[in-house]
């Protein structure tokens, strides 16, 4: 659904040779003996020999031939496509089909009826250079999933990219949104945010556009010419209040399976609560252009050829109607099993989703075709006699786009087997040419590191990890490049969602991560109908190179966990880069502290109305409550006590070369349920992670230590101290679990 | 012609109340005795009860009426009606004239030869909505002023603002712009920066258009709609090589009177070495749309409908034709003076130019009609019986627009007597409604913001010092609220070039300030034929209410200086600053050092490389010569021995009641000639001012402790070492000037 870039941070002073490195002998890979650490290098070469890019072109030429949506024909002939393969390559492999809620449009209408009369297109056009653009028949409207249906006129107000600050900017500003239909730009948060914070300020209507400035030609060439955006392409999507609960919105915390109890579709909390639809710039600009009111400030403006306008006068009045077919459709997740042949019930799960918005051949074929690519290639080494430590399960999801919907209601559905059972979750999503990014669990952050120095980049000839680290010694903010001087390894991304790895990390808290490729493969394409194998083979991945990229890293992460003597989780990484968090959420705290002080006196004296134009309206905004200093001290001693924990763990581990150990392997993997609050975060009882959760108002965008940091920007004091204390619980808990490790050593 | 906004920085925790104050009893004066301080500040009330906006309102109007550039009839006018002004109110006033190259087009020609056929349209339409739009016949048309003759076809380049830095972007993407024409944006530098640093790489012919991002409709509705350039409007403006020397190009160091010894047009070091014209962004937008090659670094980016490419493919040609006409024309001074009671021979000046581009009601006549009123006033006074202690001289410039001609020719001419006489020159130049800038010698500093404290904000009632404290505290940056919590006075900016305080300030060393509104008066008409009264009192000052607060504080800044007991220079204001520049240079030198480490490193061991895109081209940088430690120890004893000197002296001052006494006043005034150095800096002997420069590679833009840190900036060790001895031997004469002043206590 969403591609993180190279984000993970670099280190200077490490190895200067830049070739991916190859085996030496002695070298031990972390949860490996030495001996076995030989064996494991040794597959490893054998599983990148049998890797074909051929297989990667002709299955994404063959899945992208036709849109392929929740419930659509090609998408079932693709679930049965991938099923047989599986099965061919000896895998146990089977569909579980879950029934969930997909909504289609019946009626999308938008009209400008005045200062000027217009009547939006809502259609991408079909181009003789894109072969698939002309199936329209088959194609999925330009829509948002999950609006509710809706009728309504009313002014328009452009309210930048629709988040919080931008309402506060608005009221400073004396514009009430009250009423009127909004127009937001996607980008600063995810799409579902829009419609949620509109909402929840009196909007009765939300448009969601493109701005050029963020996808189109202020980016880069636009379609055909170049991979970005063209004035009709237009982003499908999903509108679901996931920060909520992702899934099917009728059966939250359970499977849909035929017969689950479902809520009724007007009882669904996840549903937006006002008519939302995406448009393209096309369509934008002539409503952007009768905006009347003030000019917006400049972090606001995009890149269409106007000067923007709030808008919020009665000049300028919109007609917006949607309706939607509410059907229940078949969500086809395939699975595929290899059991382990010591620990058969330690389950490593590698899965990617296969649904689209259309054709899907960059989002979610590139990055499926490698891990089918990666299975096929386990399935060899098999095929020879070998077989994993533990279970292998790869997963083809259905239903990602509307809102991860077969990954969660599987994870709902097998959750007491999960809860048992999982160790990692290993998620891929789109791929691209460009940087290895890497999100996840930071218990896994060194055995990720390990693994990205073992693969080399296809057009540098220097290891991934290498090129991640040079991009950020160039490129990377000063903080960036400051960490990459002092920090041996590369921090890998702390996740929030847009992925189906959200059901596994923060419903079940199994430790999990997210790997992909991109920076390098062009834009523009993302759920619109041009994400096709022709915009895909000339700028996602031409050569299908970093396809075979991710399946040497997709497969080296998978088969080291499935192998390895001890599973390789390790605990100084996370308790560092946890101490950072803590250090955020304190400073978080000081800096409003000290903002509000600084704001009220300057209401109080008369700066701040001193500092405004009198021309223009300016609202006085009212003083805030003072922050107080809030008692991070139980924070701070659960922070001391992981990290001693941490640190005599990695003592007992050094004094002690690892043997197998089931008992071991279940305390190291299950620290992450550690994590976990059965109670859940404050008012999304769903989400039980009480170190990464997707921001209830950024969506996608994460928040470490979500219900401390959330409480504190929603300035909560007194919910944050009663937060602190239970995630200081939560971390203590953790660290009991790690001691339990040290004991077995 | 340009103006400085309001980037002066406030303090929060003095004074809350915010109305301007009023004279309490027993209130001292910088400069006054308590008993004369209040006789000034009853002087001040007279002096603001007789100012009449009605009069800037007439008098724009009729200024403005007609174009009035250098040479033209109605310029010739405007100087006659001032010079008749400034007799009536009791000036001993006189024209002087200079004669002064003045280049006017005789041939433009730009046209788009492939891939398509374009010629430029080089025109501002008349509009309804501007009554003095249609003078055609009369209108300097769109032009640089001192581009040489030329005739070039070339393939096109893109360059951003044409500054270096952007230089080494193309230079590192393998684009070289010899033999072929550059276009860069306005912005980012001076103009006449753009033509001189691209006929340094080879290029052979230079367009410099206004792009909708930094001068259109990016930053508002465009004109008549709102204040913004439209897509017609060019700014024309002068390219002359000012950091090099201002002033008239055939007469260096010397008045250009009708019999001074000329140089040969061809042997003028300051005209162009290519041909340049600036355009408007319609007559631009076919051109960089026809630009090939890669896309162009986000921030090289403007607002025009279309992806920015480099371009210096042979696919895309131009051809530029520019002829001028070389003539000589009459430069006319007007010079008022009212003669000092008790020290004649000490003159304070107060100046503004009154030639403009077109009709020119912005720049510069908002600011001339307030220096006209101001006058106008002091002459009032005068009729009364009241007489300056000290001379006042208020100077109508011409010919500032092409290069500041007028004053420089007018104080080159005078040199020997200003260097001796001149105790401040105060300028101002456009106006408009907002906050106040000043800028000048920060020996001036207290006494500025003492006198902004007493001027009362026409739209708000605070004072205009405590508006623009408010501004900084709102809209400033973190370092600027630092600094306005931790500082009790504004600091008032450096001054590059730009206006004419330069020949006074960097020539002749005579302490200096630049006065004048803005901020909130909108834009877009700087330099075009929409620089009309219609524009200026729509959206400039549409009651010249800002005129009269000018007035108002060029009234205060004038008579203070004429009246007070002892002139109000203040030293350890001075020491701060120059102290702050001495950190920035040694800051400069430490970051060149580990920059230069880092990218030497990350060039040896494959890193630079390996974070690059493969598909696009990329020419390796060479390693440069590292960076050496810098004995910065005589700059910083020389500022210990500055500080010392002023605390010395604000000691003795506070010890002391001020009593007049002309000696003290010359050393005082004179301390400014201690900061200049016979030799001037290097390669650019004109510019004698050790502490405050234009930037040679940014125009107006200052550079403070100039020799040192431009030498740093371009590498030369050998000189930033011989530099650095020069500029501490400078602050120590200083401050010896300094201890004689206390000596005199």
């Amino acid at each position: 659904m969403i591609r993180s870039c190279a984000r993970i941070f670099v280190s200077l002073f490490v190895t200067v040779s830049l070739s991916a490195q190859t085996f030496s002998p002695g070298k031990s890979l972390i949860g490996f003996s030495v001996e076995n650490s030989a064996k494991q290098i040794a597959l490893e070469q054998r599983f990148d020999s049998s890797l074909k890019k051929e297989n990667l072109r002709e299955w994404m030429k063959r899945m992208s031939a036709k849109p392929h949506h929740v419930g659509s024909p090609h998408g079932k002939e693709n679930a049965d496509f991938m099923l047989a393969l599986f099965k061919s390559w000896g895998f146990d492999a089977r569909i579980e089909q879950f029934d969930v809620l997909f909504p289609t449009p019946k009626t999308r209408r938008l009209e400008l009826l005045a200062p000027e009369k217009f009547t939006a297109k809502l259609a991408e056009p079909t181009l003789k250079e894109d072969s698939t653009s002309n199936q329209t028949s088959e194609q999925l409207p330009i829509y948002n999933a999950f609006s509710i249906d809706g009728d309504v006129t009313a002014p328009l107000v452009y309210v930048n990219y629709g988040i919080p600050a931008d309402y506060e900017e608005l009221e400073k500003r004396g514009i009430d949104v009250r009423g009127k239909i909004v127009i937001a730009r996607y980008g600063g948060s995810w799409r579902g945010i829009k419609p949620k914070v509109a909402a929840e300020r009196g909007a009765i209507g939300c448009l969601i556009y493109s701005d050029p400035r963020n996808d189109g030609y202020f980016q880069g060439d636009v379609y055909p010419k170049g991979a970005w955006k063209n004035e009709f392409g237009a982003q499908r999507g999903s509108v679901v209040d996931m920060p909520l609960y992702p899934g099917d919105p009728l059966t939250p915390g359970i499977g849909a399976t035929k017969d689950a109890k479902r809520l009724a579709i007007k009882d669904a909390p996840t549903l937006t609560k006002i008519p939302v639809m995406p448009i393209s710039y096309s369509d934008a600009l002539p409503l952007l252009r009768n905006l009347g009111g003030a000019v917006v400030p400049e972090n606001w403006r995009g890149a269409l050829p106007i000067t923007y306008h709030f808008g919020g006068t009665d000049a300028t009045r919109v007609h917006l109607k949607l309706e939607f077919n509410w059907d229940i459709k078949p969500a086809y997740n395939v699975i595929a099993r290899m059991n382990g042949a010591e620990s058969p019930d330690q389950w490593i799960i590698r899965g990617n989703h296969h649904d689209a918005w259309v054709n899907g051949a960059d989002d979610p074929v590139s990055g499926m075709v490698a891990l089918m690519e990666e299975a096929r290639a386990v399935g060899e080494l098999a095929k020879t006699g070998w077989r994993p430590k533990r279970t292998i399960i790869y997963a083809a999801w259905d239903a990602e786009e509307p809102g991860l919907l077969g990954s969660t209601e599987w994870a709902e559905h097998h959750q007491i087997e999960l809860r048992n059972k999982a160790a990692v979750y290993i998620n891929s999503d789109s791929n691209g040419r460009g940087f290895l990014g890497i999100g996840g669990s930071h218990t896994l952050e060194k055995y990720t590191n390990e693994l990205a120095k073992d693969v080399s980049d296809p057009q540098t000839k220097v290891s991934v990890w290498q090129r991640v680290r040079a991009a950020q010694m160039v490129n990377g903010s000063a903080n960036d490049k400051k960490e990459a001087r002092e920090r041996a390894d590369i921090r890998i991304n702390a996740l929030g969602s847009g992925s189906d790895y959200t059901p596994f990390l923060q419903h079940l808290g199994i430790a999990s991560l997210n790997i992909g490729f991109g920076g390098e493969d062009g834009g523009g394409s993302y759920h619109s109908i041009y994400d096709s194998f022709d915009h895909y083979t000339r700028f996602g991945d031409p050569n299908f190179d970093y396809g075979v990229a991710l399946a040497k890293v997709g497969g080296r992460a998978t088969l080291r966990l499935a192998n390895a003597d001890v599973l390789p989780f390790e605990f100084m990484n996370f308790a560092d880069t946890v101490s950072n968090y803590v250090g955020e959420v304190t400073k978080l705290a000081d800096n409003l502290r000290e903002e509000t002080k600084l704001m009220n006196q300057m209401i109080a004296d008369g700066t701040l109305l001193a500092a405004q134009d009198p021309t223009e309206k300016f609202v006085m905004p009212k003083a805030k409550t003072e922050v107080p200093f809030l008692n991070f001290a139980p924070l701070q001693n659960a922070l001391s006590k992981l990290q001693a924990s941490a640190k005599d763990y990695q003592t007992a581990m050094k004094n002690k070369s690892p043997t197998a150990q089931k008992s071991l392997d279940e305390i190291l993997y299950k620290t992450e349920r550690a994590l976990t609050r059965r109670e859940g975060l404050p008012r999304r009882d769903w989400f039980k992670h009480q170190i990464y959760a997707p921001g209830f108002y950024t969506g996608y965008g994460v928040k470490t230590l979500p219900s401390v940091r959330e409480a504190i920007e929603q300035r909560d004091w007194k919910e944050a101290s009663e937060q602190i204390l239970i995630v200081a619980k939560t971390i203590e808990n953790f660290a009991a679990e790690i001691d339990k490790a040290v004991k077995l050593l």
